[in-house]
């Protein structure tokens, strides 16, 4: 009842196309051994599980945390239409075809309304079919209750630990969630797209920071020197704490142009921080996970107090009503 | 102690521009009358406690929400560079040349290393100068625990007792924690550009549905008969549970063009949702809010308990260094 609430909380249905096809049973024991072999079936299961809840998937957690550090990890984001996701396949690909196994998480945005990651899966099978090397999922965004976030880095952690060589999280729009899900990766891509003009300087502030590595997505197009010098402009004002020049790769993603050259760039920004000390970055990262943690269990905790969910319901509509205000009514949940 | 470690958590000087004129001296009570009278300095120490925490803010807001409920409360979101902030600022122009007075909330996204809100204010006080009758304030994101939701919404709520008689709340990038802001509003805006193109359909999940008003701004650019037919042939896909049909507006912000008819699709919505049943929606705002704060307020508690700053901050460390798991280190905190 309890998880039923808080999974219908803000968003009814908020499940990506794939889980429709998860078995009905819940399982209460995964398999361990066999997500620690790779099983996809068992993979996909474990990170249901963890979108069930912090609470749910604790113990499954703590058993594959001791089996993570193995993949790299890479975090792919920009702006809408700049074609991440045709970029995120031939990139699989590309690996694919280098015998690795791939494992892709597609942060989509739900619909706030009627709820559901639209985009995606569907589409996406068509490009990449099913290959038992190249797992992909679908994870929808809910709201900003601290769950998006440590669902995404446990899913990474999940697909790490069953031996996926490369884990592409790739993150729809610029916001602070999805900034935060991609600074968690070993290795951060910023796609761009030509044209995007004057119009830079407004991302400036958001993104530039983040990547370690630029693409220059759809560079067949008019404009891509003109973008490209501005990014050389920009990135020389950029001062990194750990003096990394990032590269900027021109890419045409739906002709597979440019994949090889980004492909060298991820992996020697990969080689450059593991011989640096990035000791600092790794414990703020832990820092911000423990505390998405923390709220989260808190809350579950209160809400699974008998009667707090009705409670909460009643103060909301009496907020809405405006017969008593947010402040006093968390007082009286809390009480 | 507590509440700088707070404010220092994630990001360093987390604070706009504005805040750097602030009183240097912590007031104990805010002029809870001057507020109300419209008193600009008291809006921005009241904004500026209300950033400082929940906990701190609580009296304050108790007193600010029965007074609410005026303001007309415009919702402002679109791509990065769509120039939402020059079509804001020509809007709040426009509302201030009929008489009233105005309060901008622009969130920003901040610089997730060296932390601060970048763009912003001072760019736009040369377009709007020192005008009583407007009111700007930048807000940083904070990252995703719960903190800029709450922030956001409690500022709108204070220009509002204040007595402004339109707010804008102007979000960068469409990300899940602007997408949740922007639904608080009134009446939401998407901001669009010409030559999207095909790319319309990649953000058509997350934005599609937020849309009280549709904007085309930079309607002189080539391809916007284009885009209109797309956003059309996808807004005649989409079912409003109101069944309200979102009018799309042409502007050039730049150039003043198309302000008047976008005050008034915005007038239009709002009166159209006045007579129509807004109760659930408001009901799941509000719960939406109590959530929020009851996680920010929950954590709050926990990190003022004697040792437990600095036990996260030894867990954090270990966490980093893969001597222990996050899921044992939060049960650890909580023990």
């Amino acid at each position: 009842m309890r998880k039923l609430f808080f999974r219908k909380l803000l968003y009814k249905n908020a499940f990506s196309a794939f889980d429709s096809l998860r078995p009905k049973s819940n399982l209460k024991m995964i398999e361990i051994e066999k997500l620690f072999a790779g099983d996809t079936r068992t993979v996909a299961r474990a990170i249901t599980k963890v979108e069930n809840g912090a609470n749910e998937s604790s113990e499954l957690m703590k058993a594959v945390f001791s089996r993570t550090g193995n993949a790299l990890v890479i975090g792919i984001t920009g702006a809408p239409g700049a074609g991440k996701s045709s970029l995120v396949d031939k990139l699989a690909l590309y690996y694919k075809n280098k015998g690795e196994r791939i494992g892709i998480i597609a942060v989509d945005p739900s619909s706030p309304f009627s709820g559901g990651a639209i985009l995606g899966d569907r589409i996406r099978m068509s490009t990449l079919g099913l290959d038992k090397n190249i797992f992909i999922r679908s994870m929808a965004t809910r709201g900003n209750l601290g769950g998006l976030s440590r669902t995404t880095v446990d899913a990474v952690a999940i697909l790490d630990a069953a031996g996926f060589d490369k884990i592409i999280v790739e993150t729809v729009g610029v916001g602070q969630d999805e900034v935060e899900i991609v600074k968690t990766a070993d290795v951060s891509v910023v796609v761009l797209v030509p044209g995007m003009g004057d119009d830079i300087q407004a991302i400036k502030a958001g993104i530039m920071e983040i990547g370690d590595v630029f693409v220059i997505n759809k560079a067949d197009r008019e404009g891509v020197l003109r973008t490209e010098k501005e990014l050389e402009a920009l990135l020389s004002l950029a001062h990194r704490p750990d003096f990394w020049n990032p590269p900027i790769i021109k890419t045409v993603a739906t002709e597979s142009k440019g994949i090889e050259d980004l492909s060298k760039a991820i992996e020697s920004y990969y080689e450059f921080q593991k011989t640096g000390e990035n000791l600092e970055r790794r414990v703020a990262i832990a820092k911000w996970r423990l505390l998405g943690l923390l709220q989260e269990k808190l809350l579950a905790d209160v809400l699974s107090k008998n009667g707090s969910s009705e409670k909460l319901e009643k103060l909301a509509q009496e907020v809405a009503e405006k017969k008593t205000n947010p402040y006093s009514a968390v007082e009286e949940i809390l009480s």
